[in-house]
């Protein structure tokens, strides 16, 4: 499912860059690990970097324990989600705000992440990449992870839509900021 | 996951048959469709016919929405699962009801099925298999499918571990009783 912006409005600062939001979009597992685990999904907020041109791409890991309530902006996603999962649709006057797929801040935090150079993980994979994962997860449900693997089953049946993890190679990790 | 019984009491009759209990597992998604359709998960109560040694499975389709409750005998099998998916533990004084594994019944009526002949989903598929499918799901939580799917998954990600639909071939599919 990818949710893409026409006229973007969207913009982000990040490790000292101004970032455009072009389209954002889940996978199930996670595709980052952390100590070699992956959790229940991943957003992905895809940018622009306004003054490069580069890509570049947020990850925000998406946790769910029976504990944890519904997050709105997978709501919303998954509510104009088309019903067969590689369609896409087209949605007019609709107001969505992609803050609500980052975890929140407190007064004295600013959001972690982790940074590298690496390449979009669906075709065409396109390198030189900006990675920003924020460290923090943001909260699901777990009937939210269960809607999107019947989603990316086309809602007949569950399935996953990340890509094997990748050997981290000679790229190096910062931590910001 | 399997849990096994190695002086088993537990007896269920069905279809005219006097089937034992050896052993029950857990698929993710269910192994088989209806109308098309893969659910959540599916039980299997593996037996041998006492009459006939032939082998005969139960299947119980399994399935989740954010209004469903935990199962308690998924959730009793999940606790002694162990940590890592495909090793064994042996569980001595445990007293477990394979019962709460089937979905309740009413006083005028009995639990529908559908029988054919098959095979067994996992090596070594051996043919011959009396299987019961029960026309009826037995509902559980979204975070029970969740919790199976990391224990699949041996806690470091999320994995699924059924056997893709087959074909019906000449198979005659009857319902009963």
């Amino acid at each position: 499912m990818q949710v893409s912006f026409s006229e973007s409005k969207n913009i982000l600062r990040v490790g000292g860059r101004t970032l455009e939001l072009l389209q954002f979009h889940f996978h199930s597992p996670s595709e980052h690990a952390f100590n070699g685990r992956r959790f229940a999904m991943e957003a992905h907020l895809v940018h622009r970097d306004m003054r490069t041109k580069k890509l570049a791409v947020v990850g925000i890991i998406l946790d769910a324990d029976k504990y944890s309530v519904p997050n709105k902006g997978l709501a919303e996603s998954l509510a104009y989600a088309p019903a067969e999962h590689g369609r896409s649709v087209h949605i007019h006057d609709v107001s969505f705000s992609p803050g609500l797929l980052l975890p929140p801040t407190t007064r004295n935090s600013k959001r972690r992440y982790l940074h590298y150079v690496g390449s979009l993980s669906t075709p065409p994979c396109s390198e030189d990449v900006d990675w920003f994962v924020l460290e923090k997860p943001l909260h699901i449900s777990t009937s939210q992870v269960l809607n999107f693997l019947r989603f990316a089953g086309d809602g007949r049946s569950l399935a996953f839509n990340s890509r094997p993890l990748q050997p981290l190679g000679d790229r190096v990790v910062h931590e910001g900021p």
